[in-house]
């Protein structure tokens, strides 16, 4: 069912912009989903992309605009004035427009406001823009159904009426006493179920759950992914009802979540995109290449300390990247189990179980690889049997260490406060590769004696 | 708001269970949500759990068998006979109950589906079974509300009253022509502010996105996530309306495929968690590190075979865990690009601008990298002005090459089919490891002729 937009596509609609023929544009674009819009302007180039916002019905490029990548939006919001952006504004859900205003200017900031003509909606907007991104606050939209307990069903039909005509999906109707406070929800079932004279007092559920407009986005993820919830409303700290969140906004979210702590992982510091600039790219990359960089550094004075062992025992420094690797890789396993489990709440037992567990599993894991690296090297590479055992008790010492390593740190900086993420990855390698080396050569020359 | 389970709340609910206090059971868990009796059963023992499974009314005892995690629900349906399971099971919506009973023997199953009563209700999930749960059908329930397009808005709203009776949350309300094909959808706004003697035909919304039962899971997660659907129905081939899958279901999807690219690029092979058993965790694991320790074999002979350069220029070996780890890291850098570009659907351009802007970015880096490896070497390590060029230039090669592979594994694993997030971690680092330190050797035998 998606619509497919090929590169014919693009072709036919840059053609229709540059023989400015606007009717057949209008045509052609009249049935397509804003999403799919959005995504047609961010292949044009910014002048095509203003003349396509420019043409089309602002109730269809509000929306194209909220959907655009930051960036592209940019681009676009340079093209139009003040009265142009507040007029695109007006269309738009408080949570999205408040979410496109933070980022203008201060100054151009004001202007937009200023141009907007709805003053309720202004006044929902700068509430909004008061609270911090990363909170409930945030995240929620003014636009929502409320009913009061002293109604009666006939009433509430009516004012959802109303209502209705602002909000374009109706969640949950929340009911609230005659100081505007929570109280309890109304279900589309009893409303549809009950007869019209029944008081919203006799009918609605007393239990809803809310969070608090400074709750952290994440947490009011967690909340709603437990409880299976598709819009939660959000409460000030009298428990006034003051917006809502609904689940599309979750969804970013726990994507945005996810998708930051997979490029700790990878070692990427900031949240790019395949089709950023080279500069951006870079400036996410190259610190912890530089990370990496000085580990290496370090490996390197660590091994020319050991430059002695070298005329006896040249096969040891061939060893080196495999000891490395091998820590490396624990390492990271290691810590991402950790930091997936705390991410989902579910890393249960003392911290003396967990160590427990680390150390049981790197033994498992270090018995087997130390047997199959006896019994490659012996007979592959035709090592003798003393270098053999030193490189085996050295492989599991340093899976052992580097499993705890993975396991503790991500652990320590989450009780720190610190995101757990940022253990993965080029941290943990670079710092388990250093210790590795260090480990692998104390051994060999207690073993060997050089 | 969240409800806290704490350690103490736990020895409290074991106690009373130990003490058979059925009656203070009842009251201390009558108003808890059934996600946190989930919670609560997970942290019990198996018998503990049972008992209170048991214990509680089954309308909200089957929404915790849902919520369970796989091995612990396993663990309570062991005690269940299959009479007991398939009352649980009609409590369930037909998504949920089809999930529960997929994971039965196939006796078990048969037994289980002759007990549910609701004949409906068991057809219903026969034919869910037969989907695969990687599409469409598989994730879909049967539960939703329907209106015929010949229908009025007052025979509409007493069929909804009927229909809402079994459907939990209405999301949208589908209008189906007398052949039961979904022709477009009827808006809770329309439904609120039209007469009630508007036909539906006049009202409904003619456009309606839905998707095919054999679609790919996260195919419908990409289309609801562009158009922020909330639910969407599930058509046959012949466009037959036969399900509905809503935004909670797909909440899932989405999570449950960043945590698999998150494990693949840290070299975790099955979905496994912190709280999983030592062997799961090792299974998941070893294989990783079997290929990582093969890969270290290779690096092991490739190094002795310039074993010749030890005598003249041992400092080289020093260097080989740095040009691995810069391998390494590049490389898995450019793979984490890539898959999350392939997951988004933004990789645009074609194959030969994507080889420029790596290859671009990566004399950036590599310049700088070799800048600071050179000044500091220079200083720090005091090596000499050609090994200094030759580790430099070997950097910058090294780096160029791991970004190249890191960006071109992934798009021809992808072309051919293959999950790309194999691409990542392990895989790309040892690889990388290997290719780096051959690079690396093969420049300094160029550039010192040893």
């Amino acid at each position: 069912m998606s619509f497919e937009i090929t590169q014919e596509y693009i072709q036919k609609v840059q053609q229709l912009i540059a023989e400015q023929k606007n009717d057949t544009l209008l045509n052609l674009l009249e049935e397509v989903h804003y999403a799919d819009v959005a995504e047609i302007v961010e292949e044009l180039n910014p002048e095509e992309g203003l003349f396509l916002i420019k043409l089309l019905e602002s109730d269809k490029t509000s929306d194209v605009i909220a959907e655009l990548d930051e960036d592209d939006r940019e681009k676009i919001l340079k093209g139009l004035s003040s009265k142009e952006i507040a007029e695109e504004i007006e269309e738009l859900d408080t949570d999205d427009a408040t979410d496109i205003i933070a980022e203008l200017s201060e100054e151009q900031k004001k202007e937009v406001i200023s141009h907007i003509e709805d003053e309720e909606h202004a006044k929902d907007i700068l509430d909004l823009l008061r609270y911090d991104e990363d909170t409930a606050g945030g995240l929620m939209a003014k636009e929502l159904v409320k009913v009061n307990e002293n109604w009666n069903i006939l009433t509430c039909i009516k004012e959802m009426r109303k209502q209705a005509e602002e909000v374009t999906r109706v969640h949950s109707i929340y009911v609230v006493d005659d100081a505007d406070v929570l109280i309890g929800r109304l279900s589309l079932k009893d409303l549809l179920t009950s007869s019209t004279k029944t008081a919203i007092k006799d009918v609605y559920i007393r239990k809803v759950d809310a969070v608090n407009v400074s709750d952290d986005t994440e947490d009011v993820a967690k909340v709603m992914q437990k409880y299976d919830l598709e819009a939660i409303p959000v409460v000030d700290d009298l428990g006034h009802l003051v917006g809502r969140i609904t689940i599309d906004d979750i969804v970013d979210v726990i994507k945005e979540e996810a998708e930051k702590d997979y490029q700790m992982a990878a070692g990427i510091s900031q949240d790019v995109e395949a089709d950023d600039t080279i500069w951006e790219l870079t400036k996410a990359r190259l610190p912890w290449l530089i990370l990496a960089l000085f580990g290496g550094f370090i490996s390197v004075s660590i091994l020319g300390g050991f430059q002695g062992a070298m005329n006896n025992y040249p096969v040891l420094f061939f060893f080196t990247p495999l000891i490395a690797a091998m820590a490396g890789n624990v390492g990271v396993q290691s810590s991402a189990i950790i930091v997936q489990g705390l991410a989902n709440d579910n890393l249960k037992g003392s911290y003396w179980n967990r160590l427990l567990k680390e150390v049981s599993q790197s033994l498992l894991n270090g018995f087997i690889l130390a047997a199959l690296l006896m019994s490659a090297g012996m007979f592959f590479l035709g090592f003798n049997l003393k270098v053999g055992i030193t490189v085996a008790i050295s492989l599991i010492s340093v899976i052992i260490i580097a499993s705890i390593i993975g396991t503790f740190v991500p652990i320590i900086l989450d009780k720190r406060g610190i995101d757990p993420a940022l253990a993965t990855g080029p941290f943990i390698t670079t710092s388990n590769d250093i210790l590795g080396i260090l480990i692998y050569f104390s051994i060999a020359k207690l073993i060997l004696g050089f």
